[in-house]
């Protein structure tokens, strides 16, 4: 069946363009999409990185700041610049994960980004969670099933999932055995699954 | 007035579909092209890297190889994956630089990196310089400059200004003072010199 995984952090910049995006571009071309929540700070680490490489190599990292303003500006979407970066998305990305299957899920990763990334809010504060959920029409209460072992475990096992089939970087999009990397490759991995299928 | 600089390393995998690409992309919106070909080498030298980031960290390498081919084939490339990666770009860098005026370097630019990407040649031999220099209708004997004094000279001063500029990897794409980095940018890059000339 022709489907697409998204794997996103919620610390993640790129993720961020792109996920506001999937859900238009598979809708135009009937391929639906699976959300995979995952963290890539265990990924980074096993590579040597104890920081995001965009604060490790300042060249890269003045860049993608620059880059992804003129991307958000002709995507017409809000940015402002984080003023921590990366933000710890271990509790938003532990309740994406246990929430996966709810149909309220996208909504709520949309505006935990747009949280991060446009309101420059502190997504590892759980009130915050708690005011994204509401946003979403869910109950704030929901918010402290993010520290539960269960959310926990499931997030970990998506990690470990993520890194045993290569993915080294997020936004990443999945497609049976294909891998592509990064916002600019999310038209391709639609392309991909419908010419696939 | 409104151009775009094309910075290339003749080692960088994502320099090739650039390479080919560039003058048909920009001349369909009559945006001039400057050349400028570049050691990423030092730069990476000076992250701390003393090899191609896509050797040193294998997930990342695995995807570009892959990720490349996918490229090639949809933009109908010819591809051969390099049985040495990077190849030593040096000799024929500091040729580009020494005849970046000539009107015959962007297409011995091309078939150098057809050279390397294509048909898994040394391009750090001076014989296959040579040869290229012949399919684009130049002496072989031109080979012999990539020695020189001069043309070493400007290559360093070329590395130099890419890094003084931002630059961090390559290809990139330079419109006044702002960086387009990666083959994905190259249409935006050619944009924005539209819009801002």
């Amino acid at each position: 069946m022709k489907q697409v995984e998204f794997w996103f952090d919620f610390a993640s910049s790129y993720s961020y363009p792109a996920a506001l995006r999937v859900e238009e571009v598979a809708r135009a071309e009937s391929v639906p999409i699976v959300w995979r929540p995952f963290l890539l700070g265990p990924i980074f680490k096993a590579q040597g990185w104890h920081d995001s490489p965009f604060n490790i190599y300042p060249a890269k990292g003045n860049y993608m700041w620059r880059d992804l303003e003129r991307l958000c500006e002709s995507l017409r979407m809000p940015f402002r610049k984080p003023s921590i970066f990366p933000r710890n998305g271990v509790l938003a990305a532990s309740l994406a994960c246990l929430f996966s299957a709810e149909l309220w899920m996208p909504e709520f990763v949309r505006h935990m980004f747009l949280a991060n990334f446009a309101e420059d809010r502190d997504i590892s504060d759980l009130s915050v969670l708690a005011s994204v959920l509401e946003r979403v029409r869910q109950p704030a209460s929901l918010s402290a099933f993010a520290r539960s072992a269960e959310a926990k475990a499931k997030l970990r096992s998506a990690t470990d999932r993520a890194q045993a089939i290569g993915i080294f970087g997020a936004p990443s999009f999945v497609v049976g055995s294909e891998l592509f990397w990064g916002n600019d490759r999310l038209e391709s991995a639609i392309e991909w699954a419908c010419a696939h299928a």
